[in-house]
């Protein structure tokens, strides 16, 4: 099944388009955690288990792994959401982006090594630093177009002729370089019309919208803009909202009721 | 000492402009090495050994690392440098880029996790996707400016008012972003009207030039091009034109053979 397939029944499967973002901050843990070398696993497989019938897709963060030496939890995480939770497609959330031979090296190690559906990717270096991960059918290939970030405007606002420059993005990237139909985009929450500007430009492809909870994106803004006419189309991610929800032993219920609240509120505006 | 201390230190002592890139494919390696479980680590140390009088810095690229794995191989490279080649800079060829709080944990893992002295690091997020990396001062933070793939033009070379993106890049990273003055730019060897361009924009800042031996960059117009006024200011990368210079137990010979004329090519021009 490929990773379109996966996420369109998950969408139906689960009534949701909540994707869980595990950002997994040693930090911000239960302090029953602390100390134990397998804590990042062991807290995103309890939110895990305690959210996949609420969710359209889970998104682990690479760079919260790699920081702690934990690329072996990432990888058991993986394994543990097909093995458990088989249908919900898993983003691995890397950004990675580079010319055509790296390129194929980060995709073995995206979709070989760490076995994600999906992978993040950013499209300054152009098509060529993106046809690699194409050579993967069935996974799937979510570029960034205009991040949820202050700092997005920098570059993505910019006038490249009579459009801006996440604009480009999203047509050369939704259209002309989409071939295989394996391309989402990425669009943050916090600028509803940009996310409906989006969806002009490119029909259904999906769109990956982080941004609610922690960084202020409106759910109603969001799923009006951005919505395709049967009410899917999005992954809308919610990451420290639902992981920090509780701060006890308590953690994975609460973050559960924080991710039936979150689904139940988006699906109010479908 | 700074990165940039650094890198001044060894354009001195090694009179050398030269980056030796570690890329390393196993599939590529001497039989003798094939097999063996420390096989990256082996191969690129004698490269490392044998090259280190002759250049100004070593650039792993991490993702050719981390598609097998071996983030420890990457991790006991980079301090047998520092060890054996003291000022040396080591930069970890990583292009990541992302929101401020993931920047910091990539930062952690470059910095920290690795002992990188510089990184490469994607702008298409802007200036808040930066200022996590700027947070260590003594690190240099290399951003993607003008790439040296066929692709590179789709987005870079797009019209943004008068100039062109990467025009902008280099303005706004090489200058206003560039408070601390630990920023350096990425300008590939396949393009040196360009890279003239940028060095008329940012004055001394360093430029990483990708893009010589395999990807056919030619050095004298590379040299002409960006050399600052005191003949430096460039770090001029080959990889695959060293690394694989010899394809059996004299590879290490051969890649110091490979460097040395490289170097003394570059040098011809300064």
């Amino acid at each position: 099944m490929t990773f379109t397939q996966m996420l369109a029944a998950a969408w139906q499967k689960n009534n949701s388009l909540l994707c869980v973002g595990l950002d997994p901050d040693p930090a911000k843990f239960p302090a029953h955690l602390k100390g134990r070398d397998d804590a990042i696993l062991e807290f995103c497989t309890a939110i895990v288990d305690a959210t996949a019938d609420l969710v359209c897709a889970f998104k682990p963060q690479i760079a919260y792994f790699a920081a702690r030496r934990a690329e072996d939890q990432l990888e058991a995480l993986i394994a543990h959401i097909h093995a458990k939770h088989p249908g919900i497609p898993v983003i691995l959330d890397a950004k990675r982006g580079d010319i055509g031979s790296t390129a194929e090296q980060y995709a073995v190690e995206a979709f070989a090594r760490f076995q994600a559906d999906a992978v993040t990717v950013n499209p300054y270096m152009g098509r060529d630093s993106v046809e690699p991960w194409l050579a993967y059918p069935d996974k799937g290939v979510i570029l960034l177009c205009r991040t949820s970030n202050p700092g997005g405007s920098d570059l993505q606002f910019l006038d490249v002729g009579g459009e801006k420059l996440y604009e480009r993005v999203a047509r050369l990237a939704g259209g002309e370089w989409n071939t295989t139909g394996q391309i989402g985009l990425v669009v943050g929450a916090t600028f509803p019309a940009e996310i409906a500007r989006v969806r002009a430009l490119v029909g259904d492809v999906p769109l990956l919208v982080p941004g609610i909870g922690a960084q202020g994106g409106d759910i109603e803004a969001t799923v009006q803009a951005g919505r395709t006419a049967d009410g899917t189309g999005l992954m809308i991610n919610s990451s420290r909202a639902i992981l920090y929800a509780g701060k006890d032993e308590n953690y994975a219920a609460a973050a559960r009721q924080a991710a039936l609240e979150t689904r139940d509120a988006i699906n109010r505006y479908r």
